[in-house]
């Protein structure tokens, strides 16, 4: 056996994430590796520290990112705060709530859960009802942007119902930094991890997260010693702390920082609420196109996510063979629906440098074209048209 | 506050890892990014695990590279493996060991130690010892290659007297894959794990591990649930596992897999055994100079690691200013020592693509230099003399 390098093709990446990657991120990542307690590369993690601050908006010192997905970002948030015997109100609206849920109970805690439709964003007033319910509970955990489904739900508003029955609040914000607004330190977020291959369009394989003051403090007060020694923030903290020592505690991936660091300077340089003002436009003019091949979104309109558009797929169309249409005749990837959405929604992702008017018209372009190779019944160029018109091109 | 782009500088990387990377690698790392999901990237990761099996010498099916670094593959290893009241003998002679005891107790596990002086192998007979002693005992864990000291144990030896005692073993090779003889079918190792950091001369970040049919068995019946969700093999298997059908997990490091799939492209290309053989090679080079510094290794000969060698820093010397004038003045990172040998020693790393003799000339030239900058009595050029008589020039 001799294996070859690989070369991948050159793909857009519209499904879920990992979204497109500046071509500024990957140049980054591929520059001279250094040590992880070199002098330059702590100095470096002190911008990158402010950099995330700046894109969770938040003066958290205890703000860093994992080195690791998502998922263990996620893991860090509750195997630091929730301890054995704790109960945990868990709010599921899609497939990353249900994830929070299998955490708590491997914290050997206790959920509850708080359910809504997916495609729906998380009803407060359940919320609500579950504390009542539940005066033991110690901790809310909700997906603010839930990417199975394109929900977008009122974190501010679940928060502080949280803060108001005395719980601390764990947010998954995987899908919505960079792309959506969010507000760690004005809304009161308590802790929160998010992703690097979603809004923020690095490769993935890293989770920024956040924890504020009271959150450190119940972590300084834990009666169990954490059950991950990888993801225990007392150790971690060592390294990602302040100051020009630092302890060794895991050799960080230094060239992936290299790059979140670049799609962090991006993020900077574009400004927040102007990366937030530019999904939404984009998200617009995808709509619109897309309504005109007679599709609907899943999610009602004032709770979409710009940056995650689930589409239902019509009767008479097959969702796979649309899929692998658009990647084998136009190199473009979508994502396909998960758990009960499976088969019947396609997701089609406007992340971070992805979101942008070339994908949004090859996107509605391959649509067309692979439905018209189905038999539907539609008008050629409409979809971009409409785009177009949103635009006010 | 306006952060501009990272440009670290270029170093040549000779302390424990991470290792001179390879330009093959950077440049793979770098190329463009596509899904998880993309029948393209599937089969990269069916490539990947052959290569891996190739490095580890197995024909084990459940071989991959965690998304993330060594201490996660670490962690899969033992939480995966271990279940609460479990006794596990954890053989201790460097950081590294130690690390498995906070490993084997987070899983509500009893950790029985045998210690082993630091810069020693593990004895054997210690360890019969202790399994005689706990016949309750079903795990037995101890380090390949001791990152921490330099020290290679006898892991065939160890391994079979684990067996003859119906345990299983785990072992450390972070630092001996690619570096050091290991056979993980032919000396029957049940679970491994290792980092791409080291003689893989990969970026950090990710973490080989296999587990042989053995540690599947065992996973299977397991009456607990993992207490890690992201590291639990069970809905791992699940992706990394065969067929074109892969349930998504998490989301995989694509561009840090393309970076390990070229390096280990480079390791079939060379050969396995010849790899051995040159970090042998460079390593006695790289001794005859320190010893004509004056300088001498901590383990005894027929124990070292060829790829970390702890040098004794001798009386009068200033460690850490000559780890600075090293770096400062010559781009060159040598590692300190870690927990009872910090200012003791100075790790120096021969690691794969940074086993040559271009590195073991500098750092012999920088090492005479800096400690003559300190007073110290050396002839001018002797260590290079020394090498170069090694390598037969």
């Amino acid at each position: 056996m001799t294996t070859s390098s690989f070369h991948p093709p050159v793909r857009t990446l519209m499904g879920p994430g990992p979204s497109d990657v500046n071509p500024r991120v990957l140049a980054a990542m591929s520059r001279p590796t250094i040590g992880h307690l070199d002098p330059v590369f702590v100095d470096m993690m002190d911008e990158m520290k402010a950099l995330l601050q700046y894109a969770f908006q938040t003066k958290n010192e205890l703000t860093l990112p994992v080195s690791a997905p998502g998922s263990a970002g996620m893991e860090m948030c509750f195997v630091n705060l929730v301890q054995p015997g704790d109960t945990v109100i868990v709010c599921i609206n899609g497939v990353f709530g249900m994830r929070m849920k299998e955490n708590v109970e491997r914290c050997g805690a206790t959920a509850v859960v708080v359910e809504d439709t997916w495609g729906h964003p998380v009803d407060p007033q359940k919320l609500e009802d579950a504390l009542k319910a539940h005066p033991e509970a110690n901790t809310v955990a909700f997906v603010h942007a839930e990417t199975s489904t394109g929900a977008c739900s009122d974190a501010k508003t679940l928060t502080e119902i949280a803060h108001r029955h005395d719980c601390l609040v764990i947010v998954d914000s995987v899908t919505g930094l960079g792309g959506v607004e969010l507000r760690v330190d004005d809304w009161g977020i308590d802790a929160i991890y998010s992703g690097s291959q979603k809004c923020l369009s690095c490769t993935p394989g890293l989770s920024p997260v956040s924890f504020n003051d009271a959150a450190v403090a119940r972590i300084k007060a834990r009666e169990h010693k954490v059950q991950s020694w990888f993801l225990d923030l007392t150790l971690v903290m060592g390294y990602w702390g302040s100051g020009t020592k630092r302890a060794y505690h895991h050799t960080a991936p230094i060239n992936a920082l290299y790059a979140l660091h670049e799609s962090l300077v991006i993020l900077q340089e574009e400004g927040l609420e102007n990366s937030w003002a530019r999904h939404r436009a984009h998200h617009e003019a995808l709509r619109a196109g897309l309504e005109s091949l007679g599709l609907e979104l899943i999610v009602p309109r004032d709770h979409r996510l710009p940056q995650l558009n689930a589409v239902r797929v019509p009767d008479g169309i097959d969702e796979a063979a649309v899929r692998k249409m658009l990647l084998d005749d136009f190199s473009l990837e979508i994502g396909a629906g998960l758990g009960p959405l499976a088969g019947k929604v396609w997701r089609i992702g406007l992340m971070g440098y992805g979101a942008n008017r070339r994908n949004v018209l090859l996107c509605l372009s391959a649509l067309e074209s692979a439905m018209a190779a189905q038999g539907a019944d539609i008008r050629s160029g409409g979809a971009v048209a409409a785009a177009m018109a949103v635009y006010g091109a």
